[in-house]
């Protein structure tokens, strides 16, 4: 049985030291999280197999790691200071601030029905609801509060002004004086570091198309209702890849990337029925997109976004390369005045100078971490009768791998024969190995069950030479316990290392 | 021959794809750096390389990784928010902002000689100037016009403002409100993520003192003037431990860790004769530090810190911890009303809580790749007396382990024999592993050793059997060249896993 709600998700993430609230003892931040020893080693798991994944195991693939703090010009140029923006809207009554498609998505049919009959719009296209909202904000405003839209906080009526747009981009001031000119941006996605260093990368490793750029790491955005745990967050991480490609080619890389992110999500253990591949009709379409198709997935709370793969064509190195005109960008731009830097591509074979399409493959590393908590949980009911919670990750991913459990702790000859067999298996480089010494044999096991540890090996009596029946004939060999079947092997500790080597390949 | 400069370092990372300027072409946003594709290694390569020593190969360390927005009262309690500040001083001629003890430390010696006599300080002790100038901040800036204190800029004496306090955290807005009560700070150190949290990861690990939390993550600092490349930066990496212990043992576990990261230094590549431990004199510390050593290093522009082993006490989880009076905390704090947790530990033997003492061996990242990359730098005249620049980093650390070369470009059966051997090579799991086509022989070795690529494999006609003696002797073996030596070995493919994961063991 998977997990029934999101909330029993956080509070094993809470007891079992993955996932806590940011800055928890003064109330909390809201939208923060804190992973803590376990859930940093599930994400840091998550991370190093996409990273292997898309630059190692590929040839045509670099890396990058760019900068958080964004120049301005970076973020103007990309349309983000124009239209980076998200509808909300005030309930006066309560002072409380939504998001307005939030907002609408929770209220009961009859208030929705009402609503879209004052905006004069058919009924069960939300999307079309907020654009006809956005274009005529004061009637929206009346509309909401005639309708009788309910404020969640409250559970009453609202008394709802015009709503309006609100950018989601996390301002700072750099340097000493805090005026217009230091006014830089948390970036909101980590795609444009690698759209203004393609020059940089294309220079310095000399790669022709098709090429792709990867890069893993925070972005920010200021969302007005944060929510569902580690779901919405203003704080999260992304993996994204921008692959370059000649235009034409575009929509055979597209279709490419849509098949290998979905096979790569289900190689990390999700389940296909649970990965539900999204085309974004027209209308919903960002501003940049020829197209995108979004990999959603059935969490707790509902289907949602994991992942969007979106041809953005030349949008983006077109609106931050000089020379426009000279290479006839298509896309709708703005005139760019300030990049000292052709963002182009030579064909190497007619000399001539064109702008990339590109596709871009955006995760979130978050998101997938609850993906893969919520797949893995399950209550299992035992022949016993008694109920176990079992973290069913797949072994590559789990934050502990394997647990050396001494079998008592008074028995220096046990606990130390545990502790260097634990050195000797961390040594093969295959994850975090941990010497376990924290209750009685049983409640070991339980609590590596629930945090999804694949293995747990027991040094007893029997290891150290000691066997009730007095022979040696088990020295040096440990029980092995499988987490999923809960089936004990005995192993030779020299077979460890081909035994886990096996268990923990990708 | 080491890197002579620091320029001659900038240029090697961005020709070959390590480092470059943040927001490049819109000018740069000072302060900021973005790696490339071999810095992203080689980055990645150090901050797993200091996991894996100080979380996965001890049995007394759980990982961390906290939220870079911060909650303001966060950093009110720690006290950052009163005295997180660095002096700072105008010209009103060129309107230029500088960090005083920086700007002091560039003047000529007449200059300095003259401002030590009008501020009555003893010459040579610039820590003790900058304190007296700051307790008379009016007398000071007449001083400093007086003495003819000049202005980088321009290379003219300035006319100087009285200096003041600058603090140095990122502020920004969360939430749809600007105000006081939505200011939240970028983290200043990723320190404070670790005492906020410290009452849940005892809780959810059981953990006994000794023990510590290991934390890598970026950093914020609003530098007045960054400078030295990766150096000094405002947006950086750190690699913190604190490490809790009973107060009384927190000497000897200072002398311990200072000892253990001097080691660990070490075994990154960095030489002895380049580290220099410098235990700061009283008048130095930070107000929350009982000792502090720094680990210097030798940097091409100067004898510079590379980590700080402090000796906390408990200052900082008596600073966040709710009941202080009932704990008896000594440390100077503020009277904190906010915090909902108890930081402190029960005694498991006579059931006493008190507030455990911590030591923080604090390491920069960006710091740590500049030493490595300065360290490892060479100019190599050749027997032919031709130059090289060849890049002596560690193997294990080095960006890419192999590149697989095939010896033409033109011929399938060559081509794909080496495309399939990097790949076998790479789920080996060693690192990046290249295969490499942009060049000939000569060039592509000689880019490698810039690189720092410990080994270039070359497939060639013998490779597939057909050697020009018509023999197929030789048929899957390949040269195997070693950076360093310079030197060719020739191995069956079958050799080659052996090969490298010996070279290539920490």
């Amino acid at each position: 049985m998977p997990a029934s709600s999101l909330d029993e998700l956080v509070a094993l993430c809470k007891r079992r030291g993955f996932i806590f609230q940011g800055s928890e003892i003064y109330g909390g931040l809201q939208g923060t999280y804190d992973y803590g020893p376990l859930g940093v080693e599930l994400k840091n798991n998550l991370k190093q197999a996409w990273w292997r994944r898309n630059v190692y195991e590929r040839d045509d693939m670099e890396g990058l790691d760019a900068s958080i703090l964004t120049h301005r010009l970076v973020l103007h140029y990309s349309g983000h200071e124009a239209t980076f923006a998200d509808p909300m809207v005030d309930n006066r009554i309560s002072k409380k601030r939504y998001r307005l498609d939030h907002l609408l998505k929770e209220q009961p049919e009859e208030v929705l029905r009402r609503l879209y009959r004052a905006m004069e719009v058919e009924e069960g296209n939300l999307h079309a609801l907020v654009q006809a909202m956005m274009q005529a904000p004061e009637r929206a405003g009346g509309a909401m509060t005639a309708a009788g839209v309910l404020d969640p906080a409250t559970a009453e009526p609202g008394d709802w002004t015009p709503p309006r747009y609100f950018n989601m981009m996390f301002k700072t001031y750099v340097g000493p004086v805090e005026d217009e000119a230091s006014l830089a941006y948390l970036r909101p996605e980590t795609a444009q570091g690698i759209f203004v260093n393609f020059k940089n990368v294309l220079d310095s490793t000399s790669r022709k198309l098709p090429f792709g750029i990867a890069q893993i790491g925070k972005a920010f955005r200021n969302e007005i209702t944060p929510r569902n745990f580690i779901f919405r967050v203003r704080e999260f991480e992304q993996m994204e890849i921008e692959y370059f490609v000649r235009p034409g080619e575009d929509e055979y890389w597209h279709r490419y990337w849509v098949e290998e992110r979905l096979r790569w999500w289900q190689e990390m253990g999700l389940s296909r029925d649970n990965l539900v591949p999204y085309e974004q009709p027209p209308e919903e379409l960002a501003h940049y997109a020829k197209a995108t198709v979004d990999i959603l997935y059935r969490f707790p709370h509902g289907l949602e976004e994991l992942e969007g793969i979106a041809n953005r064509t030349d949008f983006d190195l077109g609106s931050h390369t000089k020379d426009q005109e000279e290479l006839g960008i298509t896309a709708r731009v703005l005139r760019n005045e300030h990049s000292t830097a052709r963002l182009a591509y030579r064909d190497p074979d007619t000399g001539k100078w064109f702008v990339p399409y590109v596709i871009e493959p955006s995760a979130g590393v978050d998101r997938g971490v609850l993906a893969l908590l919520s797949e893995a949980f399950t209550r299992e009911e035992l022949p016993n009768g008694e109920e176990r919670i079992v973290l069913k990750l797949k072994p590559q991913l789990a934050p502990i791998k394997v647990a050396v459990i001494p079998l008592v702790k008074n028995r220096p000859e046990i606990t130390e024969y545990a502790k260097r067999l634990k050195a000797r298996l961390q040594a093969l480089g295959l994850g975090r190995i941990l010497y376990e010494d924290t209750g009685n044999i049983g409640k070991a096991y339980r609590r590596h069950d629930e945090v999804g540890t694949p293995f747990a090996i027991t040094v007893d009596y029997d290891t150290i030479g000691q066997s009730k029946d007095g022979t040696s004939r088990l020295k040096d060999t440990v029980t092995v316990r499988d987490r999923d079947t809960m089936e004990q092997i005995r192993l030779h500790v020299d077979e460890l290392e081909g035994f886990l080597r096996e268990k923990l390949r990708w």
